[in-house]
């Protein structure tokens, strides 16, 4: 049995800040003040121990207590994804059969038509029930289920364990250290992995969180010059813009700032060595929501000499390339106790595992020290702006409207987001792009609509009729 | 599944110093290549994987080698006592059943007469045969096996698992912090958790260990001036001959040096104010050999404020007093993943845990703020230089006496070694009691032997007829 991560640590470092937000500060022994009240709160409303609660809201305080509260409760919190559309929330409220909703007040519009919810405002003004707090957790109990589609593009919900989540951040501690006054600054969204693993770190490291809501770049480059952080994930598009503000103020990461965590898809090369200029110290690193966060993570001494590479597995991960070609190079397999146990809703049955090694789809060598280079990621993924966009959800979309025969999706490059999906259709009817792509905008969350749609005789297929999206671009 | 330790170090971290001694130095690569080598060399000296395998042998590096072996070969380790008697450690041959007994040439002659071992000497010496190493290592797996005494004065093999030492380390790096240039001087040792434990963490953590065969206060107290180390295990009596070394310097712990940890028992507050004074900080700790190392730590943030407290516990682990009485003092029971899973031998079948509970036979209470306080040791523990001697162990050894009738043991305050053993003894016919001190050095480790016997006419017992030992002296 494990400790209940919250309680234990308000009993350990009570007085420790936990999270700064807008210049205010919780202490660890507020935060568990505040979201035991709120856990009596949301007892009062009928939510259960153990009950699967979806939660949805920005990244402002009243979200972390709420899922604090939650993980009191020991409820399986289903996140959802701000950017989706009301037709994918409803998908994923349906999948994972959520016994409640809880939401920000000012995201309700986002839920379909008629949703049951509760309101933040309502639930802090609610009356308080008497609960018996669990203080000891077990490994395979559920904390978190976050959705990510697949080759079917049909989104499935990855669980995510405590022992998932501890794995990952005790393996993660081994590769880059830890001192009482590390500060994580967190402007990457807490309904992904890249962002609640930042709660966790925090509750397990008795580390402070320094939460934005929106990625205010000139507050948060002025933070890494002289602020209170030390630490901060970014994907491509943030790390640039972090970068080009320090190069305008032609100012540097303050001496305390340590380290940058940069994942969610490859990053260019020359934004490291941008980097590297401003004293900015860059780990890439390969992760997912299945493996709760990082499999692996370049150390900083490494980042020049191996450009491009998402280094070693930490401590307590293994990676192995399943069937490699002549030049090494075969599926990514993974295997450790940060590996999730499996999916719920409609792919509860679905083994996420073979032997205990999770077949990520994506393509990757390691090369003669053991780093991990991945060159091409799974089921022609396309990440955006560190979003993953899987091709079939968007083209099951596309033939659901009347005038579509055929579709095929692929990413294009794109100097902002790295990459952005465009369509290629094949209709039964005459019709105005444009009104396909209105048709999209209903059903998709907005960085997930096709930048362009253009309207094709055929499409590339192999002699199985399988649609070759790698040749939708010649 | 988990990874073997010295092969993932190995892979992650090959070209830092994994450890350092009499100026040599040994990265991790050529710990692994060396102790793979060493595992060749004994399987063909027959010794096969999973192996129950005592070793003895003085802190060097080929010791060092020898461990990481034998875990290489998933053997379970019977780390022998290098202050044991013959008869001590024929008992613990013989109740371990090692399959095969590995010594350093120059203790050869501790063991008991007509030991079938392996010298370290031959060893190295051995060809070698072909192995398949295992890369991964299950948590119920037992690494290692130390012997400790209790109540009954019969010592019990305690397994410590690859998830006991996992969990001690990783709880340990949350509560400490690491930094990859943090390096541990192991003066300790490596037959007790004290040392073993600093393998593991350096294996876990990438970090340094620097390695001393002797408790050489001179070198020691230089290295803690201006050194390498950046941390040490000590217990009270090794501390404060550091203590007075740096005082007669009028020297302070270099910058650079963060932490002792001080365990094996209570630290006089004295220590600690001198300490203090000297820029050296001391993180009391409570830990035993069934909890793989700490169990609770006081930080050193909180060290002047708490004297006397070992803490609180670490970040995976519980404490609680059970049945305590109007003070809030009862038995100290421990609960967590540190936690050993039972004996071997004799004590196999004996549950170590009543609902997941170590109940420890120590007396204790928490402040008010959760802060722990060990006010008595376990059936009437006397800690002596950080070894724990149990009382009915050298009471049963005087009963075997023929001119002994009755015995009865305790500890008394002692300037050098905090406590030291002292018996009581009822006569059934006359003998000198250098006689009995003399019987006593067959059957006993040196730190063991009473210093003083005294006889009594009769000897402090209860209605039922049960000795009170802590009436010996009154």
């Amino acid at each position: 049995m494990y400790p209940n991560w919250i309680l234990q640590r308000a009993y350990l470092t009570p007085l420790r800040n936990g999270l700064t937000y807008n210049g205010q500060t919780w202490t660890f022994q507020k935060l568990n003040d505040l979201s035991l009240k709120r856990a009596r709160q949301l007892t009062a409303l009928g939510i259960k121990q153990g009950d699967r609660i979806a939660i949805m809201g920005p990244s402002k305080p009243t979200l972390v207590i709420t899922m604090y509260a939650c993980m009191h409760l020991q409820c399986e919190m289903v996140m959802l994804n701000r950017r989706l559309s009301q037709a994918e929330i409803a998908y994923q409220l349906e999948d994972s059969e959520a016994a409640a909703v809880l939401i920000a007040d000012e995201d309700v519009e986002k839920l379909p038509l008629h949703t049951t919810c509760h309101l933040f405002s309502a639930i802090e003004k609610s009356t308080e029930s008497a609960i018996d707090i669990t203080k000891e957790w077990s490994l395979n109990q559920t904390t978190s289920i976050m959705y990510t589609s697949g080759t079917t593009g049909f989104p499935k919900g990855v669980r995510q364990t405590v022992g998932n989540h501890q794995a990952s951040a005790t393996a993660s501690v081994l590769n880059i250290g830890l001192q009482a006054d590390d500060a994580w600054l967190c402007a990457v969204p807490l309904f992904h992995i890249s962002g609640f693993s930042i709660l966790v770190r925090s509750l397990l490291y008795g580390n402070k969180v320094h939460l934005y809501d929106q990625f205010d770049v000139e507050a948060i480059s002025q933070n890494i010059i002289d602020g209170d952080v030390t630490h901060m994930s970014v994907v491509a598009v943030t790390l640039e813009r972090i970068l080009h503000t320090l190069e305008q103020k032609n100012a540097q990461a303050s001496s305390k700032f340590k380290m940058m965590l940069a994942g969610g898809g490859p990053v260019p090369v020359d934004y490291l060595k941008r980097a590297h200029a401003l004293n900015l110290a860059v780990a890439q690193t390969y992760g997912m929501t299945e493996t709760s966060s990082q499999t692996a993570t370049l150390a900083n001494e490494d980042a020049m000499q191996k450009i491009g590479s998402a280094g070693k597995p930490l401590f307590f991960n293994q990676i192995r390339i399943a069937e490699p070609n002549a030049n090494g190079e075969g599926e990514i397999c993974i295997r450790g106790p940060h590996v999730t146990p499996g999916y719920i809703g409609r792919f509860a049955e679905k083994e996420v595992t073979i032997d205990g090694w999770l077949h990520t789809g994506d393509i990757g060598y390691m090369d003669e020290e053991g780093y991990l280079f991945v060159i091409d990621r799974r089921a022609d993924l396309i990440i955006s702006g560190g979003e993953n966009i899987y091709p079939a959800e968007i083209e099951n979309v596309l033939l659901t409207h009347p005038a579509v025969k055929e579709a095929g999706v692929c990413g294009i490059d794109d100097d902002e987001w790295g990459q952005v999906p465009i369509a290629f259709v094949v209709l039964k009817e005459q019709v105005q792009v444009e009104q396909i792509q209105a048709f999209c905008q209903k059903k998709l969350a907005k960085y997930k609509i096709p930048k362009e749609i253009i309207v094709t005789d055929e499409l590339p297929r192999n002699g199985a009729n399988k649609l070759l999206r790698r040749k939708l671009i010649n």
